[in-house]
């Protein structure tokens, strides 16, 4: 093999590894176009929920200020990082789902709120180098919320609209892990469940 | 190779293949114990959340017949099944976690419930050959609820207790899939998130 050949070799790996990481900065999941934009995470209902939280209208004066339901999930390889090291990857994916309150009784179980239907799908992505200037390198994005079509790519959002307030109450480098015990747990512990007694 | 060595090697693949499958009925990720007891599911929290919901205390009279808040699971092959063909295969395993409420103000996003700490682990089991004679073929575990201590193994309960208010109530084959919009949505769909428009 020549000298040409064992470059372009060499350089298709590079491309090939660098694609299938699905980002030419930080590894990880996310996939961005020649934009820029974020594209829809894919099979997001399988990564690690890490918490889930309902503000009900009625609790908020008919109209709350998020959506009712709202799931957090984490992307599966950045839960495995924390959960050993305590910490949030360079390419770490989170994607927050919102859901429609449905029934609000129970069989057997009460009153209360249970899940209705999906109404919205925003995200976060931590980047080192492509997030540079945001606060913790994190960047975020609305895919779509009641009253807006999908989108299939979006745009990372002024740092005022989410950064901002993450960057203000959020416990653990902007993110809420004060409201998501699947983390809170797991926190370089190694485990993710109860573990049983001797 | 003699005959009684062809019938020993024969015989140890088949046992190794049955401990490695986790049971000698169903396949699935359920392991019992001698006493037929279900051991307690590891690493539950990285499988596929079905659904969550809360039932808070001063919607039920100070006191909610079930604990506060409640996130399901499903084992991810299982899932994986139900998301193909739309069915609970033999050897489904749910996990069911109880979460305490803990904040009822969230930074922005204005009064609700949020998750607290854990309390409790349920879990079900379908297995078609070791539970013939219950309703659906499910069997319903306590690991832990407030006020009694966590166990390494849990004893199917009475079908009275679990299986007889899953029969009447539950939508699909024992399970409440009417509160999980996970389940609801992949159904012999092959999509587990919503699909970015064309």
């Amino acid at each position: 093999m020549n000298f040409r050949k064992q470059l372009t070799g060499g350089l298709s790996s590079l491309i090939l590894s660098a694609v299938m990481s699905g980002s030419l900065l930080a590894a990880g999941v996310a996939e961005f176009n020649d934009k820029g934009e974020l594209l829809l995470p894919k099979n997001y209902r399988e990564w690690v929920m890490v918490g889930t939280q309902v503000t009900p209208n009625e609790l908020n004066d008919g109209k709350a200020p998020f959506t009712e339901i709202r799931t957090v999930y984490v992307d599966p390889e950045s839960y495995a990082h924390w959960k050993k090291t305590g910490e949030f990857r360079d390419g770490t994916v989170t994607v927050k789902e919102l859901v429609s309150v449905g029934d609000r009784k129970g069989p057997g179980s009460g009153n209360g709120y249970f899940m209705g239907d999906y109404i919205g799908l925003e995200a976060s992505v931590k980047d080192s180098q492509r997030f540079a200037n945001e606060p913790g390198n994190w960047a975020f994005y609305i895919f779509y919320v009641p009253d807006t079509p999908l989108v299939a790519a979006a745009k990372n959002l002024p740092t005022a609209e989410c950064a901002a307030c993450h960057k203000e109450n959020a416990k653990t480098d902007m993110v809420f892990t004060q409201f998501y015990p699947v983390l809170r747990a797991a926190k370089a512990t190694g485990e993710s469940g109860v573990v049983a007694p001797k």
